[in-house]
């Protein structure tokens, strides 16, 4: 996606340890327009997938889920990070390896939300080594739904958990695969 | 909002410790064409106020100020709760007590995104004690913004927290009030 790659490179700023930081249009600070034409691409990607609901998980992915749910007209499901007094026992839950943060941390979602006659796609902002979505996989899998499209904003390329994904027949589409980057520069996959 | 308080009433679920459950609609699944409604209810109760940002707080505020932002063609900031790996040292912060979690965090927001030029309106989907608004409150203070608007999905008339906002002089629109819920019912602030 052509738009987005030109505004990574305008405004993204690599940091040591592989971190991308785009925190000022895609996920602390938030441009809605670019927001809007992400989830147009999303629904040009995935609108023949008889989707039934979008799930994605907190807090990066919400906001790029709702607006492109207004695309699909179909519900959001965000999983959540941790326990909650305001969530019932009756949850899925997975155990995800947090590569930003460096700790384990356990995705819930209520079962209620998700089931067997789901057809889903998974959003979510960035996908590296691929732990978060895995974690979403493992909830849908549990929830015996359907996984018809995994869509991710920016993919590092360079961290094989998108390939890894590809591989295993996943129909993964990513608005921006980053192969290599420094502080020098970004090169996108072609 | 009408259509706001007749959904709570049909798929509210009032728990023990003056918890309200709506996460089949608004903080858990997400019902898109009802945030589209609520955003545009905000849009018509704060559109004079010469706004340059929304604000809000990971992690159910997101999405309800994503959609907002649309009608207002502003961009969102949300503040993060700790600290993660992506986050410069150039934050404001805040301390603020979960009602919901029973414990204290840290709200962070870097600096670059909010000046002494700004005028913020600040969206949250619940209003019970006031502490996540004072949380932002404080960020703005110490940003030299002006709040010109807080807009809430539910509040909590009964704990109080916006009634102490209201007469501190804050714009404050709760879309539903309710003064009074049990399990038996609801009762909402005419």
């Amino acid at each position: 996606m052509e738009l987005l790659e030109q505004r990574i490179l305008t405004d993204g700023v690599v940091k040591e340890g592989h971190v991308l930081k785009v925190d000022s249009f895609l996920n602390h600070q938030l441009d809605i327009s670019l927001l809007n034409e992400i989830g147009r691409e999303f629904f040009r990607l995935f609108q023949g997938e008889k989707l039934t609901k979008i799930v994605t998980i907190e807090s990066s992915g919400i906001a790029i889920a709702a607006i492109a749910a207004q695309y699909f007209h179909l519900p959001v499901i965000f999983a959540k990070k941790a326990q909650s007094k305001n969530i019932d026992g009756e949850v899925y839950s997975s155990v995800i390896r947090s590569y930003t943060h460096g700790n384990d941390y356990t995705a819930i979602l209520e079962k209620k939300f998700l089931g067997p006659d789901d057809r889903v796609l998974i959003l979510d902002d960035f996908l590296a080594t691929g732990k978060a979505q895995l974690g979403l996989l493992d909830i849908a899998r549990q929830a015996g739904a359907t996984v018809a499209g995994i869509g991710i904003v920016i993919e590092k390329g360079f961290q094989g958990g998108g390939d890894h994904l590809r591989d295993a027949g996943y129909n993964l589409k990513s608005l921006a695969i980053i192969d290599e980057m420094s502080p020098d520069g970004i090169i996108f996959r072609r």
